[in-house]
Protein backbone atom coordinates (compact mmCIF):
# COMPACT_ATOMS: atom_id res chain seq x y z
CA UNK A 1 0.00 0.00 0.00
CA UNK A 2 1.32 3.18 -0.98
CA UNK A 3 1.90 5.41 1.88
CA UNK A 4 3.98 8.52 0.62
CA UNK A 5 4.16 9.71 -2.98
CA UNK A 6 7.66 10.90 -2.18
CA UNK A 7 10.45 9.89 0.34
CA UNK A 8 14.03 11.73 0.49
CA UNK A 9 16.82 9.66 2.19
CA UNK A 10 19.19 12.22 3.63
CA UNK A 11 22.60 10.53 3.96
CA UNK A 12 22.39 7.35 1.60
CA UNK A 13 24.14 4.80 3.26
CA UNK A 14 23.92 1.72 4.73
CA UNK A 15 21.01 2.44 7.01
CA UNK A 16 18.86 5.19 4.73
CA UNK A 17 19.92 2.82 1.12
CA UNK A 18 18.16 0.19 3.34
CA UNK A 19 15.23 1.52 4.28
CA UNK A 20 14.84 3.22 1.09
CA UNK A 21 15.18 -0.33 -0.83
CA UNK A 22 12.70 -2.47 1.67
CA UNK A 23 10.27 0.40 1.33
CA UNK A 24 10.25 0.11 -1.95
CA UNK A 25 9.83 -3.60 -1.91
CA UNK A 26 7.39 -3.57 -0.17
CA UNK A 27 5.73 -0.73 -2.71
CA UNK A 28 4.84 1.69 1.04
CA UNK A 29 6.50 4.92 -1.26
CA UNK A 30 6.61 5.97 -4.91
CA UNK A 31 9.85 8.04 -5.98
CA UNK A 32 12.86 8.25 -3.78
CA UNK A 33 15.42 10.80 -3.82
CA UNK A 34 18.58 11.03 -1.98
CA UNK A 35 20.18 13.74 -0.67
CA UNK A 36 24.05 13.61 0.05
CA UNK A 37 27.56 15.11 -0.74
CA UNK A 38 29.29 12.54 -2.30
CA UNK A 39 28.16 12.30 -6.41
CA UNK A 40 29.09 8.83 -6.73
CA UNK A 41 27.88 7.35 -4.53
CA UNK A 42 24.65 8.87 -5.16
CA UNK A 43 24.67 7.76 -9.22
CA UNK A 44 25.24 4.20 -7.37
CA UNK A 45 21.94 4.52 -5.41
CA UNK A 46 20.43 5.41 -8.81
CA UNK A 47 22.40 2.32 -11.12
CA UNK A 48 21.41 -0.22 -8.14
CA UNK A 49 18.00 1.06 -8.16
CA UNK A 50 17.88 2.24 -4.48
CA UNK A 51 16.93 5.91 -5.67
CA UNK A 52 15.04 7.52 -8.51
CA UNK A 53 17.22 10.39 -8.52
CA UNK A 54 19.40 12.99 -6.18
CA UNK A 55 19.95 16.73 -5.27
CA UNK A 56 22.42 17.82 -3.60
CA UNK A 57 20.02 20.62 -1.88
CA UNK A 58 17.89 19.35 0.90
CA UNK A 59 16.04 22.26 0.88
CA UNK A 60 14.36 21.81 -2.60
CA UNK A 61 14.76 17.91 -2.60
CA UNK A 62 11.91 18.14 0.41
CA UNK A 63 9.23 20.11 -1.83
CA UNK A 64 6.48 17.26 -1.94
CA UNK A 65 7.82 14.70 0.05
CA UNK A 66 5.78 13.19 2.58
CA UNK A 67 8.85 11.29 4.24
CA UNK A 68 11.65 12.24 5.09
CA UNK A 69 14.37 10.18 6.62
CA UNK A 70 17.91 11.42 7.90
CA UNK A 71 20.04 9.41 8.05
CA UNK A 72 23.46 11.67 8.52
CA UNK A 73 25.87 11.38 11.06
CA UNK A 74 24.20 12.14 14.58
CA UNK A 75 26.01 15.21 15.17
CA UNK A 76 24.23 16.67 11.92
CA UNK A 77 21.12 15.50 12.27
CA UNK A 78 19.56 18.97 14.20
CA UNK A 79 21.29 20.96 11.39
CA UNK A 80 19.89 19.20 8.58
CA UNK A 81 16.56 19.94 10.55
CA UNK A 82 16.71 23.20 10.67
CA UNK A 83 17.93 23.61 7.18
CA UNK A 84 14.59 21.91 5.76
CA UNK A 85 12.03 22.62 8.82
CA UNK A 86 10.58 25.78 7.09
CA UNK A 87 10.32 24.00 3.40
CA UNK A 88 8.39 21.06 4.01
CA UNK A 89 5.15 20.61 3.05
CA UNK A 90 2.28 20.32 5.18
CA UNK A 91 1.70 16.89 7.23
CA UNK A 92 4.87 16.04 6.39
CA UNK A 93 6.84 13.47 8.83
CA UNK A 94 10.53 13.61 9.48
CA UNK A 95 12.42 10.75 10.99
CA UNK A 96 16.00 9.72 11.77
CA UNK A 97 18.31 6.48 12.42
CA UNK A 98 20.58 8.35 14.66
CA UNK A 99 21.78 6.12 17.16
CA UNK A 100 21.98 9.25 20.26
CA UNK A 101 17.82 10.01 20.52
CA UNK A 102 18.00 12.72 23.72
CA UNK A 103 20.64 14.86 21.30
CA UNK A 104 18.59 14.95 18.45
CA UNK A 105 14.99 14.98 19.15
CA UNK A 106 15.66 17.74 22.06
CA UNK A 107 17.41 19.64 19.12
CA UNK A 108 14.63 19.11 16.33
CA UNK A 109 11.19 19.20 18.12
CA UNK A 110 11.64 22.84 18.47
CA UNK A 111 12.61 23.29 14.74
CA UNK A 112 9.18 22.21 13.22
CA UNK A 113 6.75 24.08 11.46
CA UNK A 114 3.05 24.03 12.86
CA UNK A 115 1.73 21.17 10.99
CA UNK A 116 5.20 18.96 10.44
CA UNK A 117 6.03 16.41 12.70
CA UNK A 118 9.05 15.29 13.92
CA UNK A 119 9.40 11.62 15.56
CA UNK A 120 13.05 10.17 16.79
CA UNK A 121 13.95 6.31 15.33
CA UNK A 122 16.99 4.02 15.86
CA UNK A 123 17.10 1.15 13.68
CA UNK A 124 19.53 -1.77 15.98
CA UNK A 125 20.77 -2.81 12.64
CA UNK A 126 24.19 -2.59 10.84
CA UNK A 127 27.06 -3.81 9.59
CA UNK A 128 30.86 -2.92 9.39
CA UNK A 129 30.40 -1.61 5.63
CA UNK A 130 29.13 1.64 4.66
CA UNK A 131 27.94 3.77 1.54
CA UNK A 132 24.74 2.74 -0.47
CA UNK A 133 26.73 -0.04 -2.36
CA UNK A 134 26.56 -1.85 1.35
CA UNK A 135 22.72 -1.42 1.57
CA UNK A 136 20.01 -4.24 1.38
CA UNK A 137 16.81 -4.99 1.80
CA UNK A 138 16.86 -7.06 4.22
CA UNK A 139 18.96 -5.60 6.88
CA UNK A 140 16.26 -4.54 9.25
CA UNK A 141 14.18 -7.90 9.35
CA UNK A 142 14.43 -9.61 12.67
CA UNK A 143 15.51 -6.43 14.26
CA UNK A 144 14.24 -3.84 16.61
CA UNK A 145 14.29 -0.69 15.77
CA UNK A 146 13.30 2.04 19.13
CA UNK A 147 10.98 4.53 18.32
CA UNK A 148 11.22 7.93 21.10
CA UNK A 149 8.32 10.00 21.33
CA UNK A 150 7.68 12.69 23.37
CA UNK A 151 4.95 14.57 25.25
CA UNK A 152 5.40 16.66 21.62
CA UNK A 153 5.38 14.17 19.40
CA UNK A 154 2.04 14.04 17.20
CA UNK A 155 0.13 10.06 17.72
CA UNK A 156 -0.66 9.54 13.71
CA UNK A 157 3.00 10.66 12.93
CA UNK A 158 4.33 7.93 15.68
CA UNK A 159 1.91 5.32 14.39
CA UNK A 160 3.26 5.57 10.95
CA UNK A 161 6.73 5.84 11.70
CA UNK A 162 6.25 2.24 13.93
CA UNK A 163 4.31 0.86 10.67
CA UNK A 164 7.18 1.71 8.37
CA UNK A 165 9.30 0.01 10.58
CA UNK A 166 7.26 -2.81 11.05
CA UNK A 167 6.62 -3.28 7.37
CA UNK A 168 10.92 -2.93 7.14
CA UNK A 169 10.36 -6.47 9.42
CA UNK A 170 11.32 -4.95 12.97
CA UNK A 171 9.62 -4.88 16.31
CA UNK A 172 9.36 -1.18 17.48
CA UNK A 173 9.49 -1.02 21.04
CA UNK A 174 8.59 2.80 22.00
CA UNK A 175 11.29 4.16 24.79
CA UNK A 176 11.79 7.58 26.56
CA UNK A 177 14.68 9.22 24.90
CA UNK A 178 16.68 9.57 28.01
CA UNK A 179 16.17 5.86 28.63
CA UNK A 180 16.93 4.77 25.06
CA UNK A 181 20.25 6.63 25.58
CA UNK A 182 21.00 4.76 28.88
CA UNK A 183 20.07 1.40 27.13
CA UNK A 184 22.12 1.80 24.38
CA UNK A 185 24.97 3.17 25.94
CA UNK A 186 25.07 -0.20 28.08
CA UNK A 187 24.93 -2.55 24.68
CA UNK A 188 26.59 -1.08 22.03
CA UNK A 189 28.50 2.32 23.16
CA UNK A 190 29.75 0.99 26.24
CA UNK A 191 31.07 -2.10 24.20
CA UNK A 192 32.67 -0.20 21.59
CA UNK A 193 34.31 1.77 24.14
CA UNK A 194 35.58 -1.67 25.60
CA UNK A 195 36.78 -2.38 22.04
CA UNK A 196 38.36 0.40 21.17
CA UNK A 197 40.44 0.91 24.60
CA UNK A 198 41.49 -3.13 24.10
CA UNK A 199 42.92 -2.54 20.91
CA UNK A 200 44.79 0.23 21.77
CA UNK A 201 46.26 -0.96 25.21
CA UNK A 202 47.56 -4.56 23.56
CA UNK A 203 48.59 -2.70 20.72
CA UNK A 204 50.27 -0.14 23.43
CA UNK A 205 52.13 -2.41 25.75
CA UNK A 206 55.58 -2.77 24.89
CA UNK A 207 57.50 -4.42 27.77
CA UNK A 208 57.99 -6.90 24.75
CA UNK A 209 59.70 -6.71 21.32
CA UNK A 210 57.63 -7.76 18.27
CA UNK A 211 53.90 -6.90 18.00
CA UNK A 212 51.36 -8.62 20.26
CA UNK A 213 48.64 -8.77 18.07
CA UNK A 214 50.35 -11.02 15.53
CA UNK A 215 49.31 -13.73 17.95
CA UNK A 216 45.54 -13.35 18.23
CA UNK A 217 43.32 -16.00 17.19
CA UNK A 218 39.34 -15.90 16.34
CA UNK A 219 38.32 -14.97 19.49
CA UNK A 220 40.07 -11.75 19.81
CA UNK A 221 39.80 -10.97 16.69
CA UNK A 222 35.72 -11.32 17.08
CA UNK A 223 35.83 -9.56 20.35
CA UNK A 224 37.52 -6.79 18.23
CA UNK A 225 35.68 -6.46 15.42
CA UNK A 226 33.69 -3.39 16.44
CA UNK A 227 36.79 -1.24 16.81
CA UNK A 228 36.92 -1.40 13.25
CA UNK A 229 34.19 0.55 13.12
CA UNK A 230 34.14 4.60 11.65
CA UNK A 231 35.92 6.50 13.96
CA UNK A 232 33.90 9.80 13.09
CA UNK A 233 30.83 8.19 13.82
CA UNK A 234 31.69 7.34 17.31
CA UNK A 235 33.49 10.50 17.76
CA UNK A 236 29.90 12.00 17.21
CA UNK A 237 28.16 9.64 19.63
CA UNK A 238 30.66 9.77 22.52
CA UNK A 239 29.86 13.72 21.80
CA UNK A 240 26.47 13.46 21.89
CA UNK A 241 25.63 10.78 24.69
CA UNK A 242 28.04 11.64 26.78
CA UNK A 243 26.62 11.08 30.20
CA UNK A 244 24.85 8.18 29.44
CA UNK A 245 28.39 6.70 28.21
CA UNK A 246 29.82 8.05 31.35
CA UNK A 247 27.40 6.28 33.25
CA UNK A 248 28.28 3.09 31.70
CA UNK A 249 32.10 2.66 31.53
CA UNK A 250 31.65 3.89 35.22
CA UNK A 251 29.44 1.08 36.05
CA UNK A 252 31.54 -1.02 34.11
CA UNK A 253 35.16 -0.29 35.66
CA UNK A 254 33.27 -1.26 39.00
CA UNK A 255 32.73 -4.70 37.56
CA UNK A 256 35.85 -4.65 36.25
CA UNK A 257 37.27 -3.73 39.55
CA UNK A 258 35.67 -6.61 41.23
CA UNK A 259 36.95 -9.16 39.10
CA UNK A 260 40.27 -7.86 39.59
CA UNK A 261 39.86 -8.27 43.21
CA UNK A 262 39.27 -12.05 42.76
CA UNK A 263 42.06 -12.80 40.47
CA UNK A 264 44.53 -10.78 42.60
CA UNK A 265 43.05 -12.84 46.04
CA UNK A 266 43.11 -16.02 43.71
CA UNK A 267 39.50 -16.69 45.01
CA UNK A 268 38.37 -19.28 42.94
CA UNK A 269 34.98 -20.23 43.98
CA UNK A 270 34.17 -16.33 43.28
CA UNK A 271 35.69 -16.42 40.02
CA UNK A 272 34.22 -19.33 38.62
CA UNK A 273 30.95 -18.02 40.12
CA UNK A 274 31.72 -14.31 38.30
CA UNK A 275 32.48 -16.76 34.70
CA UNK A 276 29.52 -18.41 35.54
CA UNK A 277 26.56 -15.51 36.15
CA UNK A 278 28.23 -14.19 32.45
CA UNK A 279 28.10 -17.57 30.51
CA UNK A 280 24.13 -18.18 31.58
CA UNK A 281 23.30 -14.40 30.35
CA UNK A 282 25.53 -14.62 27.10
CA UNK A 283 23.86 -17.93 26.67
CA UNK A 284 20.33 -16.52 27.11
CA UNK A 285 20.83 -14.40 23.99
CA UNK A 286 22.60 -16.50 21.93
CA UNK B 1 56.42 -41.18 8.76
CA UNK B 2 55.49 -42.97 12.24
CA UNK B 3 57.19 -41.19 14.57
CA UNK B 4 55.46 -42.88 18.19
CA UNK B 5 54.06 -46.69 17.99
CA UNK B 6 52.10 -45.68 20.95
CA UNK B 7 50.81 -41.87 22.06
CA UNK B 8 48.31 -41.48 24.85
CA UNK B 9 46.24 -38.53 24.49
CA UNK B 10 45.37 -37.65 28.74
CA UNK B 11 42.40 -35.36 28.76
CA UNK B 12 40.09 -36.40 25.19
CA UNK B 13 38.80 -33.02 24.20
CA UNK B 14 38.45 -30.81 21.39
CA UNK B 15 42.03 -30.56 22.21
CA UNK B 16 43.35 -33.52 22.79
CA UNK B 17 41.23 -35.14 20.28
CA UNK B 18 41.82 -33.33 17.43
CA UNK B 19 45.41 -33.32 17.63
CA UNK B 20 44.75 -37.38 18.37
CA UNK B 21 43.05 -36.95 14.66
CA UNK B 22 45.56 -34.74 12.70
CA UNK B 23 48.54 -37.12 13.75
CA UNK B 24 47.30 -40.33 12.88
CA UNK B 25 45.44 -38.84 9.23
CA UNK B 26 48.96 -38.16 8.61
CA UNK B 27 50.39 -41.49 9.97
CA UNK B 28 52.93 -40.02 12.22
CA UNK B 29 51.34 -42.14 15.55
CA UNK B 30 50.44 -45.71 15.68
CA UNK B 31 48.33 -46.91 18.21
CA UNK B 32 46.24 -44.08 20.15
CA UNK B 33 45.12 -44.38 23.54
CA UNK B 34 42.81 -42.24 25.44
CA UNK B 35 42.83 -41.34 29.45
CA UNK B 36 39.81 -39.84 30.90
CA UNK B 37 37.20 -40.03 33.65
CA UNK B 38 34.15 -39.87 31.31
CA UNK B 39 33.61 -43.56 29.94
CA UNK B 40 31.37 -42.02 27.28
CA UNK B 41 32.95 -39.48 26.08
CA UNK B 42 36.13 -41.89 25.75
CA UNK B 43 33.75 -44.72 24.21
CA UNK B 44 32.66 -42.02 21.48
CA UNK B 45 35.93 -41.08 21.04
CA UNK B 46 36.60 -44.81 20.10
CA UNK B 47 33.38 -45.03 17.90
CA UNK B 48 34.51 -41.96 16.05
CA UNK B 49 37.90 -43.32 15.62
CA UNK B 50 39.60 -40.60 17.36
CA UNK B 51 41.41 -43.49 19.30
CA UNK B 52 41.81 -46.91 19.58
CA UNK B 53 41.43 -47.83 23.18
CA UNK B 54 40.96 -45.76 26.53
CA UNK B 55 42.22 -46.12 30.04
CA UNK B 56 40.75 -45.20 33.09
CA UNK B 57 44.60 -45.46 34.65
CA UNK B 58 47.21 -42.91 33.01
CA UNK B 59 49.73 -44.38 34.79
CA UNK B 60 49.17 -48.12 33.09
CA UNK B 61 48.26 -46.18 29.66
CA UNK B 62 51.64 -44.34 29.13
CA UNK B 63 53.54 -47.89 29.13
CA UNK B 64 55.23 -48.31 26.26
CA UNK B 65 54.17 -44.79 25.03
CA UNK B 66 56.86 -42.82 23.11
CA UNK B 67 54.58 -39.33 23.23
CA UNK B 68 52.06 -38.20 25.49
CA UNK B 69 49.92 -35.08 25.39
CA UNK B 70 48.16 -33.58 28.23
CA UNK B 71 45.14 -31.59 27.84
CA UNK B 72 43.65 -32.09 30.69
CA UNK B 73 42.34 -28.14 32.86
CA UNK B 74 46.13 -26.08 32.91
CA UNK B 75 45.31 -26.12 37.13
CA UNK B 76 45.73 -30.30 36.96
CA UNK B 77 48.82 -30.57 34.49
CA UNK B 78 51.36 -30.90 37.15
CA UNK B 79 49.47 -33.44 38.94
CA UNK B 80 48.81 -35.65 35.82
CA UNK B 81 52.20 -35.35 35.11
CA UNK B 82 53.97 -36.40 38.92
CA UNK B 83 51.15 -39.58 38.47
CA UNK B 84 52.60 -40.84 35.48
CA UNK B 85 56.54 -39.36 35.53
CA UNK B 86 57.94 -42.47 37.27
CA UNK B 87 55.80 -44.96 34.62
CA UNK B 88 57.11 -43.54 31.45
CA UNK B 89 59.38 -45.17 29.40
CA UNK B 90 62.76 -43.89 28.43
CA UNK B 91 62.67 -41.53 25.59
CA UNK B 92 59.19 -40.97 26.12
CA UNK B 93 58.54 -37.49 25.76
CA UNK B 94 55.69 -35.74 27.47
CA UNK B 95 53.85 -32.38 25.39
CA UNK B 96 51.09 -30.56 26.65
CA UNK B 97 48.06 -28.11 25.50
CA UNK B 98 47.84 -25.73 28.37
CA UNK B 99 47.47 -22.21 28.19
CA UNK B 100 49.47 -20.91 30.83
CA UNK B 101 52.78 -21.82 30.99
CA UNK B 102 54.92 -21.12 33.53
CA UNK B 103 52.82 -22.94 35.86
CA UNK B 104 53.09 -25.56 33.81
CA UNK B 105 56.64 -25.32 32.80
CA UNK B 106 58.01 -24.95 36.50
CA UNK B 107 55.62 -27.88 37.85
CA UNK B 108 56.51 -30.32 35.65
CA UNK B 109 60.17 -29.87 34.98
CA UNK B 110 61.13 -31.19 37.87
CA UNK B 111 59.43 -34.08 37.95
CA UNK B 112 60.63 -35.92 35.07
CA UNK B 113 62.72 -39.03 35.25
CA UNK B 114 66.30 -38.77 33.63
CA UNK B 115 66.04 -39.73 30.13
CA UNK B 116 62.10 -38.38 29.95
CA UNK B 117 61.46 -35.07 28.40
CA UNK B 118 58.79 -32.57 28.81
CA UNK B 119 58.41 -29.84 26.55
CA UNK B 120 55.56 -26.79 27.05
CA UNK B 121 52.87 -25.85 24.50
CA UNK B 122 50.08 -24.28 23.72
CA UNK B 123 48.00 -24.17 20.56
CA UNK B 124 46.31 -20.91 20.20
CA UNK B 125 43.05 -22.68 18.71
CA UNK B 126 40.17 -23.62 19.74
CA UNK B 127 35.65 -22.83 19.43
CA UNK B 128 33.13 -22.50 21.61
CA UNK B 129 32.22 -26.45 21.93
CA UNK B 130 34.07 -29.11 24.16
CA UNK B 131 34.40 -32.76 24.12
CA UNK B 132 35.54 -35.15 21.45
CA UNK B 133 32.73 -35.04 20.27
CA UNK B 134 33.85 -31.43 19.17
CA UNK B 135 37.53 -32.23 17.51
CA UNK B 136 38.39 -32.25 14.12
CA UNK B 137 41.38 -32.75 12.36
CA UNK B 138 41.75 -29.38 10.97
CA UNK B 139 41.84 -27.59 14.11
CA UNK B 140 45.32 -26.34 14.52
CA UNK B 141 45.61 -25.59 10.39
CA UNK B 142 46.96 -21.96 9.88
CA UNK B 143 47.24 -20.98 13.74
CA UNK B 144 49.96 -20.61 16.10
CA UNK B 145 51.40 -22.84 18.49
CA UNK B 146 53.63 -21.25 20.98
CA UNK B 147 56.35 -23.96 22.08
CA UNK B 148 57.70 -22.94 25.38
CA UNK B 149 61.31 -24.19 25.97
CA UNK B 150 63.90 -23.66 28.60
CA UNK B 151 67.37 -24.07 29.34
CA UNK B 152 66.78 -27.75 30.66
CA UNK B 153 64.66 -28.79 27.62
CA UNK B 154 66.09 -31.53 25.79
CA UNK B 155 66.74 -30.19 22.16
CA UNK B 156 65.84 -33.22 20.08
CA UNK B 157 62.88 -33.60 22.38
CA UNK B 158 62.28 -30.08 21.27
CA UNK B 159 62.66 -30.64 17.66
CA UNK B 160 60.30 -33.33 17.91
CA UNK B 161 57.83 -31.53 19.48
CA UNK B 162 58.11 -28.21 16.98
CA UNK B 163 57.58 -30.73 14.19
CA UNK B 164 54.72 -32.46 14.93
CA UNK B 165 52.87 -29.31 15.55
CA UNK B 166 54.07 -28.13 11.87
CA UNK B 167 52.84 -31.36 10.79
CA UNK B 168 49.43 -30.78 12.64
CA UNK B 169 49.37 -27.73 10.19
CA UNK B 170 50.29 -24.84 12.59
CA UNK B 171 53.44 -22.18 12.56
CA UNK B 172 55.56 -22.75 15.86
CA UNK B 173 56.87 -19.72 17.38
CA UNK B 174 59.46 -20.39 20.78
CA UNK B 175 58.79 -18.60 23.48
CA UNK B 176 60.34 -17.92 26.71
CA UNK B 177 57.22 -19.35 29.62
CA UNK B 178 56.52 -15.99 31.02
CA UNK B 179 56.89 -14.28 27.63
CA UNK B 180 54.19 -16.55 26.72
CA UNK B 181 51.91 -16.01 29.64
CA UNK B 182 52.08 -12.06 29.32
CA UNK B 183 51.33 -12.23 25.41
CA UNK B 184 48.57 -14.81 26.16
CA UNK B 185 47.74 -12.61 28.94
CA UNK B 186 47.21 -9.65 26.30
CA UNK B 187 45.85 -10.87 23.06
CA UNK B 188 43.10 -13.80 25.14
CA UNK B 189 43.12 -13.91 29.35
CA UNK B 190 42.56 -10.08 29.48
CA UNK B 191 39.64 -9.94 26.39
CA UNK B 192 38.26 -12.93 28.42
CA UNK B 193 38.10 -10.78 31.81
CA UNK B 194 36.58 -7.50 30.03
CA UNK B 195 34.13 -9.45 28.42
CA UNK B 196 32.38 -11.35 31.48
CA UNK B 197 32.58 -8.49 33.38
CA UNK B 198 30.87 -6.44 30.21
CA UNK B 199 28.61 -8.89 30.22
CA UNK B 200 27.74 -9.25 33.82
CA UNK B 201 27.65 -5.14 34.09
CA UNK B 202 25.60 -4.80 31.35
CA UNK B 203 22.83 -7.77 33.26
CA UNK B 204 23.59 -5.98 36.85
CA UNK B 205 22.68 -2.63 35.68
CA UNK B 206 19.85 -1.84 37.47
CA UNK B 207 18.33 1.32 36.26
CA UNK B 208 15.54 0.25 34.57
CA UNK B 209 13.24 -2.34 34.93
CA UNK B 210 13.07 -5.38 31.68
CA UNK B 211 16.17 -6.46 30.68
CA UNK B 212 18.53 -4.74 28.97
CA UNK B 213 20.02 -8.01 26.76
CA UNK B 214 17.58 -7.75 24.77
CA UNK B 215 17.89 -4.87 23.04
CA UNK B 216 21.48 -6.47 21.74
CA UNK B 217 22.09 -7.18 18.41
CA UNK B 218 24.84 -8.26 16.13
CA UNK B 219 28.21 -6.52 17.70
CA UNK B 220 27.12 -7.38 21.46
CA UNK B 221 26.69 -10.64 20.69
CA UNK B 222 30.05 -11.49 18.74
CA UNK B 223 31.95 -8.66 21.41
CA UNK B 224 30.63 -10.87 23.73
CA UNK B 225 31.37 -14.86 22.56
CA UNK B 226 34.05 -15.50 25.04
CA UNK B 227 32.07 -14.28 27.85
CA UNK B 228 30.43 -17.63 27.08
CA UNK B 229 33.57 -19.71 27.35
CA UNK B 230 33.61 -22.70 30.26
CA UNK B 231 33.95 -20.77 33.89
CA UNK B 232 35.91 -23.44 35.28
CA UNK B 233 38.63 -23.08 32.22
CA UNK B 234 38.92 -19.85 32.81
CA UNK B 235 38.88 -20.02 36.75
CA UNK B 236 41.77 -21.83 36.42
CA UNK B 237 43.65 -19.56 33.88
CA UNK B 238 43.09 -16.72 36.33
CA UNK B 239 44.66 -19.00 39.44
CA UNK B 240 47.38 -20.33 37.67
CA UNK B 241 48.27 -16.42 35.10
CA UNK B 242 47.38 -14.17 37.93
CA UNK B 243 50.29 -11.97 38.01
CA UNK B 244 49.92 -11.60 34.37
CA UNK B 245 46.47 -11.25 34.19
CA UNK B 246 46.45 -8.28 36.47
CA UNK B 247 49.73 -6.77 34.69
CA UNK B 248 47.22 -6.62 31.22
CA UNK B 249 43.83 -5.62 33.78
CA UNK B 250 45.89 -2.75 35.08
CA UNK B 251 47.32 -1.91 31.47
CA UNK B 252 43.83 -1.83 29.87
CA UNK B 253 42.51 -0.10 32.63
CA UNK B 254 44.88 2.80 32.21
CA UNK B 255 43.60 3.08 28.22
CA UNK B 256 39.91 2.89 29.72
CA UNK B 257 40.66 5.97 31.85
CA UNK B 258 42.29 7.66 29.23
CA UNK B 259 39.19 7.34 26.86
CA UNK B 260 36.83 8.32 29.84
CA UNK B 261 38.73 11.53 29.96
CA UNK B 262 38.51 12.28 26.32
CA UNK B 263 34.51 11.20 26.62
CA UNK B 264 34.20 13.79 29.60
CA UNK B 265 36.03 16.44 28.23
CA UNK B 266 34.19 16.58 25.02
CA UNK B 267 37.39 15.86 23.28
CA UNK B 268 36.35 15.64 19.52
CA UNK B 269 39.53 15.10 18.12
CA UNK B 270 40.93 13.16 21.07
CA UNK B 271 38.19 10.85 20.79
CA UNK B 272 38.60 10.44 16.73
CA UNK B 273 42.52 9.67 17.18
CA UNK B 274 41.84 6.91 19.70
CA UNK B 275 39.20 5.45 17.64
CA UNK B 276 41.45 6.09 14.76
CA UNK B 277 44.61 4.38 16.08
CA UNK B 278 42.59 1.55 17.67
CA UNK B 279 40.69 0.51 13.70
CA UNK B 280 43.92 0.98 11.94
CA UNK B 281 45.73 -1.62 13.99
CA UNK B 282 42.68 -3.72 13.97
CA UNK B 283 41.99 -3.76 10.38
CA UNK B 284 45.69 -5.20 9.88
CA UNK B 285 45.15 -8.55 11.59
CA UNK B 286 41.54 -8.66 9.74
Amino acid sequence: MLFFDRMVVIGLGLIGGSLARVLREKGVVGEVIGVGRGEANLKRGVELGVIDGYSFDAKEAVKGAGLVFIATPVCTIPDVVAEIAPHLEPGCIVTDGGSVKEFVVKGCEPLMKEGTFFVGGHPIAGTEHSGVEASFSTLYQNRRCIVTPTEKTDPQALAKVVELWEIAGSTVPLMDPVQHDLVVASISHLPHMVAYSLVNAVDGYDRFEGDLLKYSAGGFRDFTRIASSDPVMWRDIALTNRDAILEMMDFFSGYLAKLRTLVEKGDGEGLREFFHNSKQKRDAIL
